[in-house]
């Protein structure tokens, strides 16, 4: 049922048989369906979760009312709002499933305790909040250096699976441009031949 | 000398007193001078930097030529190219002084051995990365959101410090817009008699 988890695990860090049972105990299975959530805007986060299958999203909700995304998971990412998990506080941002997903997950009440129990888990950890960062800045740069259309280019080409899976708009949200924008793009393309 | 530095990390974790030592047997002091570099485009990333006094930043050069800075580091803060120094690989980016500065250093030939005797470290590094993540969210939405007009007014009001010590041109650049739309702002600014 965690198989996946366990394999990323292994990519990382060495864990104990013994390590292995006793995050195996604590570990929670969950189904969501489309659309359901597992975080609301105001809620503290309560869960750390990694996708076994399926798709989720994080994002807040703007002024205006609209959803800006800031973050996508498919299998074998980890997602959470670390601020509001780590400190106690409601969050501002909202978790949803983008499709029927499976995943496993470690709660706020359980972490603690598990970081001190297995303490190999703070290196893996501490190698993935690194990637993560490093992912965000260069999105970062990529918001603050690339033309919308290259961004867009640039997006096709390095998450080819996610243009399949998740729809349009979502995509337009988190390049940072309009759904009618996204439509101008993929029409250019087309009329191009290149797809 | 690293006074600043065992105080950050008490913030954090519990560091026995052997642990401290072999710490500081390991840690190197530098001194840099304004403008001079710790990283260059191209260059493998050598070590994680951790600000005593004085500012750092990091930033890529576009395919225009110009700088796009991604991050600043006054006292208390560690900055690096973390992709880079874990996978030993060239970077993209350039760390060079804002300001003269004293740093203390943890190298790349160290780092690995650091994190073996010392396990806290991780836990440390962990918790720092997944700040470093959730801010770097909080930029990334400001920069999706927000009108380049109250992104200023946010930055000012979160970072006040950094406006007297940091030039204007890298306040522009770091909030993605031209020095001259900076004037502009400040000028509207001192003429409603905000400043």
């Amino acid at each position: 049922m965690f198989d996946l988890l366990f394999e990323h695990l292994a990519r990382f860090v060495r864990i104990s048989e013994t390590e292995r049972e006793i995050l195996l105990a604590k570990l929670r299975y969950k189904k969501v369906s489309k659309k359901e959530f597992l975080l609301k805007q105001g809620q503290i986060c309560s869960g750390n979760y990694f996708v076994l299958s399926g798709c989720l999203r994080l994002y807040s909700i703007t002024e205006t009312g609209t959803e800006q995304i800031l973050q996508f998971a498919i299998p074998g990412w980890w997602i959470s709002d670390y601020h509001s998990f780590q400190n106690n506080i409601p969050s501002t941002y909202t978790i949803q499933a983008v499709e029927d997903a499976e995943i496993a997950i470690i709660t706020r009440s359980d972490a603690d305790e598990l970081f001190q129990q297995i303490p190999v888990l703070n290196n893996y950890f501490r190698l993935l909040m690194q990637r993560a960062y490093t992912a965000a800045l260069r999105k970062m740069e990529l918001l603050l250096v690339t033309s919308a259309e290259d961004r867009y280019f640039q997006f096709v080409k390095n998450y080819p699976d996610f243009v399949q899976r998740v729809p349009q708009y979502m995509i337009a949200s988190f390049l940072g441009f309009t759904p009618e924008f996204l439509s101008m793009l993929r029409a250019k393309v087309k009329s191009a031949g290149h797809s």
